[in-house]
């Protein structure tokens, strides 16, 4: 980290900063380029803050792409989630100073790039000890299994969820909040080569239950389930069978909540579920979570605490921005499954 | 009607019942057969009662077949719905006498047969002017209509709401209390011949606008629909195809309710519409109604007072008893599509 001081240059305007930038929409990775770009005036309220990490995320892909419902005012800067260090304050900022570790938030794009200049609502001050992996990738993925575990069921010690996708960072913050929780998860995972060495690390990360696909299709689910109780939460990041297994599982009047779709193949729920088995189904974007600024950071101050108290922890690759190609083609799939890639500036 | 008389004989049996009476589940043609039944004992708290009228609805069908969830202890009566006359009532009886009106209420098992005894709470007593046809068919269809455009959403006037399955006696309940509300609704019929006659029926009822599945197909839904608001409610009794136009139509947040599975195909819906677009799926069946029988009551008594004000109609074929296995065929839709299937005693 820079030392807090105040000495900065007169100057109002940031240094340049070294963007991954986009012209126009396309595959992702024939329309964005490494690229210097010119310093921008620092109004009196802004704050300059030098990044230090931020991940590549689904949506940032899908954004570039043209294919997600908002689109940017091109050319743009990629990403949205990111942690940085504030560099320079403009003179009416009064609640955060150089020096101060802070996430954007609410989620704007632009995050690839090694200074950003924005108004001081937009930055979030965080705890400085946050290891800044965590803080970089904690206002997209862990806030919504956070907020999944909320605002749908009411959920009590002893109840029980289940997900599919359950090696993803929804995932695995699902399984680590569940058990902080008193609540049972039951997991989904597909059916890939070292599948027994997968469901070994989610049990150690507090899962109770691990099937592949192929071990539900075959075995009666409540047979396999045991003592554990039927869950009334479904959380579903995959569709296709996996969506239908996560429905199976499910209490008469359970809820399952889509909030991806993976195999990129729909819901597919037949008429006795919802006539018979009462069940709903229903949709998450975090998009619609955000309006409540205050509430927001509280969940992310939340979460980043139970990260610095060991309570929760998840897997990434972290890549110098100057291999954002290599760690684009890595997120896009394009080397098989992976870590989320966090570019680190 | 028979007389209101009170010198009935002093025996507490009731007259010897002819009935549909099944024996073991499996195809319903094979498996029922009309039969004499004994005489029954009349208790101090029961009322004997001679049937009128009563419906032959698909749930009775798939009761009989035994793949409805409730199964009935066997030897059983068919049918479920129903209206009669009070023939007797036991010495402890205080609210109901001979020659009144009267509905199965909550639903029970055993309408399609001339005498029942069953205790007087099981029986609700209606209005003498209602047509017996309607009364015999009041408390499932036009019950499902009222209740699914309440407890879903709140609608109020000039909001819209889209059907499938607009034919059907809950599809033109629903057309006929959405135009009594101000709501304008959207009907979705099938391709087959004699559509524009089918549309023309259904906006003389009070439809807004209808359409067969083909126009949906290759049109824009929002050209379509021109001035009429985007619906927030959608019913689908279909499945399939059918239930993916429902949801094309709903607006952003929309809720689509399942009622039934005519199509016998599932419900596909992509995941975008869950994610981006708000949409929530309910089911919705009946029985989970009719525990609260003063409500349930109510609505009966509300929806034959429309009927008696000639606010409320829908088409159906009354055919005697005698005549049973025939309306059973067209029940089971042996003849093509046909109109509900009305057994008089």
């Amino acid at each position: 980290m820079l030392p807090k001081q105040s000495h900065f240059p007169a100057a109002t305007m940031s240094p340049p900063s070294m963007a991954a930038v986009y012209d126009k929409h396309g595959p992702v990775d024939t329309v964005i380029r490494l690229t210097e770009i010119s310093p921008k005036e620092i109004s009196e309220k802004d704050v300059c803050v030098k990044m230090l990490a931020a991940p590549i995320n689904p949506a940032d892909i899908n954004i570039i792409e043209g294919v997600y419902p908002s689109r940017a005012t091109l050319p743009a800067v990629g990403g949205g989630e990111g942690v940085g260090e504030i560099y320079f304050v403009g003179s009416a900022v009064k609640t955060l100073s150089p020096g101060d570790l802070v996430i954007r938030s609410p989620y704007i794009p632009g995050s690839w790039q090694t200074y950003m200049v924005e108004e001081e609502s937009l930055w979030h001050k965080i705890h400085e000890d946050t290891p800044i992996e965590f803080a970089a990738t904690v206002s997209v993925n862990p806030v919504s299994a956070l907020r999944m575990l909320n605002e749908f069921v009411t959920l009590k010690p002893g109840d029980s969820i289940v997900q599919n996708g359950a090696t993803s960072i929804v995932g695995q913050c699902v399984i680590q909040l569940a058990r902080l929780y008193g609540i049972h998860s039951i997991n989904i995972i597909r059916d890939n080569p070292g599948s027994d060495e997968v469901k070994e690390k989610l049990i150690k990360l507090g899962a109770d239950k691990v099937f592949t696909e192929s071990e539900l299709n075959v075995q009666r689910i409540k047979t396999l389930l045991g003592d554990t109780p039927q869950p009334i939460l479904g959380l579903n990041c995959v569709g296709g069978n996996s969506a239908t297994l996560v429905v199976k599982f499910l209490k008469q009047g359970g809820t399952m909540v889509t909030y991806g779709g993976m195999s990129k193949e729909p819901v597919t729920i037949s008429t006795s579920n919802f006539i018979f088995k009462d069940i709903t189904l229903k949709g998450f974007w975090l998009q619609e979570w955000k309006l409540e600024k205050t509430k927001y950071r509280d969940w992310i101050d939340y979460l980043l605490g139970l990260v610095r108290d060991g309570k929760l922890k998840y897997e990434f690759d972290s890549v110098h921005f100057e291999e954002f190609h290599t760690a684009l083609e890595k997120a896009m799939g394009r080397h098989g499954s992976q870590r989320k890639q966090i570019l680190i500036f």
